[in-house]
Formats: structure tokens, sequence, C-alpha cells
């Protein structure tokens, strides 16, 4: 990274004050993102195969935030925390201690996720369950964490269901969904009206014949049902091989029915790993998508309210610095997508010029908009470079040594 | 092909009615089937890399109607042919002179397929396209498509789009989606009270990066903004990989938003391979849906008025011959699918055991129910193996004694 | 199940001998097959979101060899048992104990899985770890390993590594490939002369990036370079979606390659799920190729020595019961490609007959080979529907009794 | 783009500098490129469902030497030009008058492209029928394929097989191996000393079921059998979703098997679009491999013989004008791959630090490497943006007015 990272920028400002593009206006959405990190994205995680234990890693929700706390003191762009109720609250935790909490470091708690795939009763499924007991019990959970998410200021539950079947004929395809759809709506009645139910889809895993909800469509068709405080969610990582992301991210825009994101980057099946490890170009496609293509007023982010979220694994990779590389891939997808001449793209689209709208992209893409941001994090206040300026501050070397190895419940490494 | 085929189908019929089933009920839905051929699997067909012509290959609206009839003589459940309008009529065609043909091959037109890719102007998109006058070119092609159908006593127009684009940023993507709902707005007002409006999707292919209408989803979106007189068409071959296919089908029917099916196989793209040649066992499954799970008065086929179309194209096996396989590969499907016992189905399910569940579709689906499909055709006054009597008939020696080998428009195989 | 399978079968053989099939030959093939069980089959295991446990579900190696041991009781054709050592065995564990319970139990031990998977240790690799250490001591555990399999009989050591990397970079790819080959010559110089070799790849999971030993091919190469001991282990679900694992099942054979199956079923990754739960044409095509296509004296298995071994996980059926659903769905493919008309095929074939060709294997797959199989099982002296004869027999009753829920070390569910 | 890349290029060099890189060994690796464009990529080509011709396609061999020149002129790393024997000479085609044209405008011959899959005969394949005439007339082709090659200067056959079937049991697959492996034999014998002969590969289309070369490793095989002049040709485009093709480029470097590419981009099958519009990351991952990462003095191409071509049909953008694109992405990649800092890159993998060891790469791509490029074509004599230049030129204009739309034989979209 230059240290002349000032005489790079003004290089770069230059150039897109020639293609029109109002630097300021670039600053000010860069400085004004906000991306949500994970609360169990602190924790250990693994594969089926098993888990590898790291020094350091987060068990419980004090050590989750003071993390989170972390991440948003070096990136500047992380006011929030997803919490996972599960993994870390008991039904002892006082919720004004999480909240002081998170506030003495700096960030607040965020989306809301319930748990209702871990227990032994949700084998066969939670809200399309056969049995409408474990159904009920599923129901009370989400009420129970809407309740929570009030008590702790938070606006957005977030729900991922596991349910699904592995064999045909395990179960009627069509009584689950109407079981999901009866279900989601006894959660839905629960909801306060400033709270925001996300609704996520999945491909397959755990489920191997039947997801109930396995792709937009469906969580689409569920969420109309239920009334316009649902949405759906977007986990990059949920799509089958080849699917255009961004593509169901504008048709999901243009029905103002995208609610946010899960963010990470896979390359085979659910790999949650960091976010533009794979194809960062696609990254990119999905931020030009919502940072508006119709005109220069649209230049900042969808004026829709999405939740821009994490959620990846990191198994090789120490948890913290792989949250910060994560969020300096987006943040660069999202300069990058702030910097394309709008108007000389229209021009090029309506003319069916199709190799020259394309490079218009291309030369968005290639531009190196790492000194903008540096220059950016400068204006805040921050390091221009946070996965060094992480490396450097001693924080991880701390954490490893005050909480060692542990056998935690702090996410899906935890022992059943 | 056993001789004794009646000795084999008593020794079934005593053992589903040992499971409850009613046999003269699955002979009565096997003999109601009706299952549409595409006029244009008569004619040559091929691939990008080349056109491989068969001797007797269909040219004309009455070779291809002829050779419908064919089929529905050798396997009398195919009583309605798709046409294709380009590449069928002429604006000179007389529709009376194709309802007379129909008549005199014992067949009638089925569904009526617009072309709207064919053409030089379609290069980047035909209702998505940029230019508001290819948008009406095509939306006109389909209205007078309507009047055509009409004429000649149809009551479904099937509409495939092959828009999309190839590029990122080729285009802005919501503009080419309110096009596309714009267009399909304007030729839905041109349709009569009693015709069905079916919306293909498709994954891929022509466009390689964005497909306007690219899943069941979109189709979905399009259908409900349109009036009740649209329906999602899926055809089995126009989905990513591993995408749950009888799932979706449960889903729409659920929703009430299935219109109709294009049956072929594909083991990789959109391959259009002979039905059940790559995994008949999910034929099975989907017909498993089609017939209703939910309890025994819906063991016949869904009430739903669903089209029943086959859309395939042989390059390696003989046109009539591939269709008449396709075709008994649909009834076998059909057949394994009427003798599942519901009732125990559904109290393995509502046990929760999985694996009993799972057994009885698989003991469904190893029976052998080509004896009762041979008595089916026999009681129908047919020969008991459509494919010997279409083999011994002499029909294929006389079309290609008479036709010979020929460059025709019949189909995708046409010069442009 | 029909109680009258002998009059089915008697029709069955009257039209296998029209067909020119020598039944006893058939019949003899399927009294001889062999399929090996896993021993982690019988213990509980789960995917990353959790494992649900089973009453019942085998912890130590005398309980898995008791179950393994009643699934060869009720379908005759299990004779041995795949072993792992870590999971089964203590390095206290008297290896003539083990054979004394497997032979108490009707069973025998067969191939030899080492684990260089699960200790923290092989975080980034064992055999193609960039620390020699690392992988000397993966190397040491594999020469144990055969030395244990020496001790309890075992001529198998089946192989299979997790290694490989999740992001672009994390190693240099080509010295990871020839710490691979370094450390597998390492092990192969500790062959005993009669022992094979396995060596599994597979596409992905648990590694994102780049997976060592990826595919066919690269399992090929370094066996070649190995010697003649080393053959190529294929696992039913470690493929990308699409390929056609027949042709490469036959590519093999023809090299003389092929040196055993993992049988198991896949929708979507690597699924474990039953054996011809997704696609049981599939399965028949591969016993079609394992038959010898070539000419009628190949018409029993391969005379090239294979090993035909499950590796499945079942999460949401009883093990048992599961494991024997799996063997039945082998044998009847098994039997379905014993009856193709291998000579009349080959006409076809020879004749550009396409539709012929494939209609014949059609046939053959449609055809309920179920009474010949029960009458084989009733002439082996067992009962002729294995699952309905265990579920009858109480010992799954019995082992929920005497075991009931535990969380223990015997597989993938273990802790940690 | 900006006009002052001389400042951006002296700021960059800093910055290289400061990494140990040698910006003048960089500069000489990119004027010493050499990248192959296709006769057929400058002619009229489409999908199965239709060709959308342009002005100016070429359709004589005279047209499309002309427009390589024209892309050569531009890019000035495109001096060689593939050429299909069937597409662009007859048998009066005069060798010399080729050598004589192309060297008149500044290119030569590259390699040889055979076609054995475009004539009726080879319906049910060429060098993999199972009539002994279909493959001799398939290896006369290829042996005088060869002796024209001579005669034009070319030292390399490259070989695709469109052979395969599309139906389970249309073919036996071991035959048509040993087929292939026979017919390969009888070209190869014909190879003069200097020749080399590439065998690409391929997952599916046209073929449906079985591809006879369906991925890497077979090729590997049939190579390996033939001799050392065979090597494998690797198209980006001819994988299963998900391939990892970087790790297939690197094992085949280390066992120095890899005779070339075929370079396009695909999102979904064999897409043939341009490189890097679908995954640049990817792209440059594959140089990453190609400039060796081994150590410092591998920072240049790898010194194996190793062809670079371009494979790809624009059906949508200007012929010309797509291929500069692709050549500019092929360049910026390599250009990235070249400014790896080697040492710190393998410190960080020897240290088992993945974070940091992905962020190098991570760095180096997100480097704006067009000031380089600007400089080094400066340098070379040509404009700094080839694609605005050519725009400029006025030689598109000229021959649309020349050419104008034409129905050719100039590559797939020909009339058959």
């Amino acid at each position: 990274m230059p240290a002349d990272y000032h005489t790079a920028n003004d290089l770069l400002c230059d150039r897109l004050a020639g293609d029109g593009i109002d630097v300021d206006v670039v600053k000010a959405a860069l400085k004004a993102q906000a991306i949500e990190t994970p609360s169990w994205g602190y924790a250990d995680s693994g594969t089926r195969f098993g888990v590898f234990r790291q020094p350091g890693a987060a068990v419980t929700i004090w050590e989750k935030l003071a993390d989170a706390g972390a991440v948003h003191r070096f990136t500047g762009v992380c006011p929030s925390v997803a919490v996972h109720v599960l993994w870390d609250f008991t039904p002892e935790t006082p919720p004004d201690a999480v909240v002081a909490c998170a506030t003495e470091h700096g960030v607040r708690v965020g989306s809301i996720n319930p748990n209702v795939f871990q227990d032994q009763e949700y084998k066969l499924g939670s809200i399309a369950h056969h049995d409408p007991r474990v159904r009920t019990k599923a129901i009370t959970h989400m009420r129970d964490s809407i309740a929570f998410g009030q008590a702790v200021g938070s606006d957005v539950l977030s729900l991922w269901f596991a349910d699904g079947t592995n064999y045909p004929g395990q179960q009627d395809i069509r009584k689950r969904k109407r079981w999901v759809q009866e279900s989601l709506a006894e959660v839905y009645a629960a909801l306060p009206p400033a709270m925001t139910m996300l609704v996520e889809y999945k491909f397959y895993e755990p489920a191997f014949y039947v997801t109930d909800i396995a792709d937009w469509g469906m969580s689409y068709v569920f969420c109309k049902a239920l009334g316009p405080q649902a949405k759906v969610l977007v986990d990059l990582g949920h799509h089958a091989m080849g699917v255009n992301i961004e593509h169901l991210v504008a048709f999901l825009l243009d029905e103002r029915m995208l609610g946010g994101f899960h963010f990470n980057n896979r390359k085979y099946g659910d790999d949650d790993l960091t976010v533009g490890s794979v194809n960062p170009y696609e990254l990119f496609l999905i931020f030009c998508e919502l940072t508006g293509p119709l005109s220069t007023q649209h230049s900042a982010l969808s004026t829709q309210k999405i939740e821009y979220m994490i959620d990846q694994a990191a198994n090789l990779k120490l948890k913290i610095e792989d949250m910060i590389q994560t969020v300096m891939q987006i943040q660069t997808a999202y300069a990058k997508a702030l910097i394309v001449p709008r108007g000389q793209l229209e021009d090029a689209q309506m003319d069916g010029d199709v190799t020259r709208a394309e490079q218009i992209l291309v030369d968005a893409f290639q531009t190196d908009v790492r000194p903008l941001l540096q220059v950016v994090r400068e204006e805040l206040g921050l390091a221009p470079d946070p996965l060094c300026a992480y490396r450097a501050s001693g924080y991880q070397q701390k954490i490893e040594a005050e909480r060692g190895h542990r056998k935690g419940t702090g996410g899906l490494g935890q022992t059943g």
C-alpha cells in the first residue's frame, strides 16, 4: 500500500472530475456506509468434519461485542452487531447490560437472529414440522426474540430456517408450505410497527432434498402474504451455481422487496468465505445495482431501507482479521460502484453500444480506489489501512492471552 | 416386452388391490391423459455446431400435423399439437386449412407459440429491447398470434422469450424488467377471455449474463401483475443444476399459478433430450405432486388446468420415434405416481417415519407398470408397444421416401 | 411387496430366458455380491449445524460390529466392515479382540481408514501441510494404520484427505502437490504386497478453494506415480454437478485403475444420502459399466478387484434401516444391469440405432427385479424383504433400550 | 482513461520498486507476450437459436487475416492467427498465398484446427465413431491438416472433438475410448518432429450424455499414451461449474503436460464470452500460476512452451472490438500477476499466515495496471488505449462499407 496515497488520490480525483463525478458526494457516501457484523463471526466455527479452535475466539456476548467494537474502531463503518439469540443469551441475560456493553464498545445491537434449528426437536423441521407442538415451540422462541430485540433496541428480526427434507416422500411439500406460512404469520403478528422481518432463503444445506424456503421467489411469496414489514434477505452463498445475484437484487429492488444482505463469498456450496475472495467483480456488480443505475441523483445507496450484514465463518483465518478484510472488500466494491459515470453508461446502453457500456463498468472496476478509501478513513480519524493497523494494535495478542483456547458455546462450533 | 402382459398385469392388479388402489380409476386416468406434442419436434434441429438433417423430417405444417397424427395414432394420448407461428405459418396460411388438416390426422391445434427471437432486429431483445419500435414489433406479432390462435381454435398462448444480455452493464436491468412488464400487459390486454397466457422462464441461453425472465419467481411476479389468465410455464430443462423441480411444481400448484409444462430431460444445460433419459425418478416425483398428495380424492391429475406439452429436439434419434419414447416415459411416470398408496404415505409422514415414507415411493417407482399400460392401450384399441408398432408400420419408410432430406424452415434447424 | 413373488419371478424368468439371459448365472452373481458397510455409518453424524442424536446409535467398535453384523444377517451381502482408525480404536484396542468380535457377528474387518483431518494440527493440511512435522505425523498415522490393518486381516488401505486451501494465495499449489506425492510415497513404501491403497478424490469440502486431490484425474496421476498397488477410489458424492460418473467408471476400468467405490447419493454437495434416493437410473448405469458391456462372458461383475463400499451418513433415518435400504438399492441396480441383453445392445449400437440401444437399457431398468431378489434371498436362507424383517426383528428396540442416547465418539458426530 | 498516465505510472513504479519488483523486467515480459487470435472469431457466429449477422464480419481467410492484422496493429501482442481448416480453406487455397497474406497484414499463421464435427457423417462421432470409414475420414482430414500446417509454417495442431453420445446405451463407452486412442495415434504418427498436438477436452455440448474427452484427466491420459508432442489444451469454458481452473493449470504445469489455452469466459455453459467479463479475478489467478509461484527467477511466463489462444464468439459486440477487449483483459491479468511480490507471498505461505498471503494477491489485483500497460504500448509505438484507437481509426466503417452483411461460410454461423 503506497505511503503516498494522497498523491494517488489527487490523481484519481482529477480523473473522476473529468468523468463528471462529484468526489465529495462519493466520499460522503463512503463515510455513511454501515455494515453489520455478526456476533457469531467472532466465535469458533467449523465444518461437519470438525472445528479448528482459535486462541482468543469469543465465547460470551461480552467478548463478541468487544470484538465487534474493535472492528468498528478500525474500519469506522461497522456500527451494529447482529446477535444470535441462543448462542449469545441465556434467559437470565439482562438486556440493558447488553445495551450498555455494546455502547461501551462503540456499537449497538443490530438484527436479532432466533435459532430454531439446533435443538433435537427440530430434527424434522421447526415451522414446517408436522407436529404442531414443535411449530409452537419455534414460534414462541421467535416471539420471545422479538421481545428481546425490543429490549435491546433492535428493529430487525432476521429469520433463517434449516427446515427441509432429505428424501422424496419424507413429507408432503404443500403441507409444509402451509405450515411455514401459518407459522410466519403468527410471528409477524407479534412484530412491533417499527420492526422489519427479514426472511432468508437457501438453496440447500442442511436439508438435502427440499429446503422449504429454497429461493428468492419462495421468500418473496411468503413475505407478500405476510405484509409490508416482511422483506427478502439475500445471502450471497445461498444460490444454485451460476445464479445471477445482481439480477435478483435489481428485481427485488424494483419490487421494493429487498430487505437486506448476508455478505460472504462462495465457490461451491455455502462456503461462507471472506467477501470478494472468489469473485470481487460480482460484488461490484451487486453494488452497481444498489447505488442506483438510473440517474445521478441515485448515485448514493438506494433509499430503500436495506440491511447490509456480514455472515461468514472463518476457520483458517483469525476471526477479527477476516472480518476486517471482508469490510474492506465491501467498501472497495461500493467505492467502485460510486464512481461509475452513470450518464455515460446510460448513453451507451440506449445506443445499444454493448462494448462501450460494458467497458465503462470494467474501467470503474479496474480503478484502484484504495487511495480514496485511505483518504476517507483519514478524514474519519482512522488509520488508512485497517488490517495493518489492527495487526499493529496488539488487540489480537491481548485476547489470545486473556481468553486462550476454549470449547465454548459461541456459535456453530459449540458442543451440542 | 413380455407377450404375457395380461398375466403380469393380473398379478400387478392383485397387488395394487392389496394396497387399496382402485385399478379402474388408475386406468381411467391413464386413458384420459393428454400430452401435447410440438410441431417443431418433427422438424430438423441441431446445436450451434450444426444441424444433422434427417430423411423425412417435416418442413411444412402439413407434414408436421401428419407426423403428430402418427404419434397420436400409436400412443392414443397426444390429441393436440403445439404450433410455432413463424416456423409453421406464413401470413397466407389459411387457418381453416390448418384446422382441417389437423382434423384429418386426428389431432387439433394446441398452444400457439409466437417467435420473437429469430429476426435480426431482436439481437438485443424483443419485449425488453430499449428501442420501443422493436418492442412494438414483438407485441404486434404476439397479438397477431392470438388472433391466429383464435382462428384455429387454440386457447393457450405460450410465450418464451430469448431476451437477456450477455455482459454486465449492457443494459439497465430494471428498465428491462419494466419493459417486459409493460409489453406483456399489452399482449395480455388482447387475450380473449377463454385463452390462457403461459409465461416461460429460463435460466440461461441464448442470453449468457441476464435472462430477463430467469426463474419461476420472475415468471410468477410478472403473471401476478398481469391477471388471472397468466400462468407460469415450467420447462424441465430451464433450471440451474440441482434445482428441485418437484418442489417448484408443488409450490406453484399450491399458489394456483402453474399453467403447464414443457417436458424434456437434461443433464447439463438445456439439452432438450428425451424425457426420462437422465433421471426418470425425478419425472415420477413431479407426477407424484401433480396427482395430488393430499388425499385419495386427489389421486387423479390435479383439477387445475395444466398443459402437458413436450418440447424436445432429437438430433440423433428419428423424430417420431423419439417423440413416442418420450410419451411412453411420461405415461410410465404418471402410472407409477397413480399407484402410490396415498393413505399409507400420509400415515408414514405424520408418524415422522422417514424411511418408510420414502420406501413407499421407491416401491411404487420400482413397480413395472408396463403391463398395465399395455392393457390400457389394448383397451383403447392400440398396439401394446407403440414404439414397436410404429417401427413395424412403415410410416417412417414412407416419409423418408416421399420427403427425403431437405434444408427446410421447419424449426431451429432452418437456414436463417 | 407381493406375497406372490414366486409367480412374479417365474414370469420374469420366462421373459429373461426369451432374451437369452441365463437366470442361474444372474442369481449366482447376485448371491456372490459383497458390499462393505462402514463402521461410522452406525454412529451419530450430522451437518455443521448440529448433530441429531439417535437412540441406539453405536459408539464403540463392538457396537458397530454388532450392527454391521445385523445388516449382513438381514441382507446376506455385507460380509465386511470398513473401520475408521481414530473413531474405532485406541492404541490399546487389541486387534485380535476386534477380529474375534467381527467373527462373532458373522463379519470381518474390511478396509482400514486412517484419519488425518480431525486433529487441530491438521488445520492447514496433513500430507500437504507446509510444516514437515505435520506431514510426518500424518504419514506415521497411516503407517500405523497399515500395521493395524495387517493385524486385523485387512487388505485395503482407504485414504481420504481433507487437505486443501480456502483462499487464493494461501499456499503454493504445486508445492502442495509435491508434498502430497512425497507423503503418499512414504505410505506406499510401507504397504505389504497383498494390500491395496485406495486414493479418494473430492471436489470440495471441507476445503473451499483448492482440494489437493480434487478429481479422478489427480488421483490417477498420484496412483500411477506410486505403483500398481495404488488405485482410484470413486465416492459417488465427490463430483462437480453434472459429471457423468459412469463415464469415469468405464474410463478407469479400461485403464485398470479403478480400486473401489464409496456408495451414497447426492443432489447438491456431498450430501451422503441413501443410495438411489436421488437418481437410481444413474446407479443402474454405473452397474452396467461394472458388469462389463463388451461381451457376454463379461456379464458378471468385472474381474478387476474392486471394493464396493458404502459411505453415507443418515441423520434423519435410523442408521441400520438406512444401511439396509442402501444395500437393497445397490442389489436392485446390479440385478437390473445383469439382465441387460448384451448381444442385442451391441447389435443396436453397431447399427447406430440410438433409440433401440437406449430403449434396451430403459427396458431393463423398468423391469421389476424385486421378485428375483426375493427368491435369491430365500435361496440364501434369508427373509425376502430385509427391511421388513429387520423392523420385525426387535433388534432396533433392543439397542435403543440397551444403549440409549449418548454423546459418543463414534464418528463425525463426536465432540471434538 | 487519464491523459496523465505517465504520472500514474511513475507512482505505480515507485510502489513496485518498494516491493522489490523490477519494473523493467515486468515491462519486458509484457512486451514479449504473444496471444493468438482465431480466424473464426472474425466471422459471424451465433447460438442454436440463430445467428445475428454483423456488417463487415469476415467470410474469407483473406478478410480474417486482415482483421487479425488490425487487432495486432492496435494491441501489439497478437502476432499469430489460429486457422480452421474447413472454414478458412478449400482444397484449392494455395498455402503460400495464405502465408503472403498473413505477412502482408503483419501476422503469421498459428495453430491449425481441423474440423471433424460439421459433416453429416459425423452425426454419431468422428474418431470415436463405430464405423471405421468415418474414423478414417476424420484421421485423413487431420493428417491433411498437418500437411497444410507445415505448408503455412504452423507448428501446432489443435484438436477439438465434438464426439460423444446423447443417451445411455447409445454406444459402448470403452469401445469409443479405444477408437479415440487408436485414431489419435494415427494422427500423432503423422506429426513432424517440431509440431505439437494439443488435445482439448470439454465437459459437454454438443454431446449431452458422454463427451469422449470430457475433462483434463482424459486428455492427459490420451496424451501420455501418444508421446511427448501431445499436450493438454485448456479452454476456460469447458469445465463443470465451480471447477478450480488455476488448480488444473498448476497441476498440468507441474506435470509438464499443459500445452495451451483457449481463452474466453463463461457464466453458465460454454458461453464463449469476452475474457474477464464474468470473473477477472479467476483470470488473474490463472496467470499467477503461469508466471511461476516458486521463486523470483520464475517471475516471467513459464518456460514451458504454451500456446495462448483466444476462442470466443461475439454475437452482440462487434467482432474486432470484442477481440481487442479480450486482449486487453489478458494483458491486465498478466500485468497484475507479474507485480505480485513473490518473496513476500512465499514468506506468508510458509508462516501459515492465510490472511496476509491472500491479501498480497488481493493487493496486486486491486492495483490499477492500466498506466503501466499504456506506457508499455507507447514504448511499442502504439496508442495507449487500443479500443479507443481502433474506434477512431475508421477500420470498422471501412469493412462495413466494403463487405456489408453476408451469409458466409466463415465459421459457426455458416449455413450447413
